[in-house]
């Protein structure tokens, strides 16, 4: 019994399948056919919407990706410590709501061709950025605060991970984590302000 | 012309060559016929040493995470701070003096299979623990700790590797970065210590 989808509404059900199966197992176990399978589709069709699996795989790694910087999106029009909180929030609500595909963003890629790891590259270099553009207004962006801000961010994907794994924290512990280490990475004090207040 | 070398020496100097060649590029660029011509010897010596290209990588590996556990082992007997700073700079005296085995650790190994993958994690885990048992007199370890900890080990190993690709930052200026981000994320104040002081 199939479904009737539009293109897009096909597309996106085969991507949303695709983050799940890779997610889930290394690259190579993910078979093609199941994802068929799981559309209710046949595999040519599929791959009429994806000419190979790493066409596949790069599609959803892809879509991921755009989701996670749109979500993210900074307000450059707040102060530093809302914006870092407000970011912080809104990361957290992706991984959150997009289990699947944050684990394919960052466990799956790493094991793949230099084209995908270029996409996960280039992504944590805009949020890179946004973050020094946020810092810029505190603190000096030398090369010590661009380190910093690197180590951050893995040590952002590191906590979340293991918080999908394990969900033994709060949310807004999670986020109080991840703020007050980046302050203290990038040699900020943590001076009041509103990340304390929740 | 071959060097004659003890069995000991061989197995050294073969697994030295290995960890240059993993840590360049990616496991299946390596060739095993280049390793032994590096080494001056027939691929058939190579894999009398080693049975198959897996098992030579596994055992580069696997050197190294004995070496970095080895060269990091604590003095348990020094206060909180002094440990710190001081497994940071041995921690840091192996990446500077073993920059080939660092990056195998690193970077070949996510990409690789499921036991090797295992050897990492223990390593890691090691090195949390021992973390946590210094953190342990002043600061109940709860769960936010203990991921604290694993979040800042990929902090750590971050800004490593960012640090052997582009030495921007002095050493003395990344173990405070590292020692300063430990710190705030498992909730310690930097409160007065040896750590400032150098």
């Amino acid at each position: 019994m199939r479904t009737r989808l539009s293109t897009r509404e096909r597309r996106e059900q085969l991507l949303a399948i695709g983050a799940e199966q890779f997610a889930d197992r290394p690259y190579d176990e993910v078979e093609i056919e199941e994802v068929a399978r799981l559309a209710g589709v046949s595999r040519g069709l599929l791959y009429h919407y994806f000419a190979t699996k790493r066409d596949f795989f790069a599609s959803v790694v892809d879509t991921e990706v755009e989701r996670i910087l749109r979500l993210t999106e900074p307000d450059t029009s707040l102060p530093l410590f809302e914006q870092l909180t407000a970011g912080l929030d809104a990361y957290l609500d992706y991984v959150d709501h997009h289990r699947s595909g944050y684990r394919v963003l960052h466990r799956a890629a790493v094991a793949v061709d230099a084209g995908i790891r270029r996409i996960c590259e280039a992504s944590m270099a805009t949020q890179q950025q946004r973050i020094l553009t946020a810092l810029g207004t505190h603190v000096e962006p030398d090369e010590t605060v661009e380190v910093a801000v690197r180590g951050w961010l893995m040590f952002v994907i590191t906590v979340c991970l293991d918080w999908l794994d394990r969900p033994t924290l709060t949310r807004a512990d999670l986020r109080d984590l991840c703020a007050r280490t980046l302050l203290a990475a990038v040699g900020l004090d943590q001076g009041p302000g509103p990340t304390d207040e929740r």
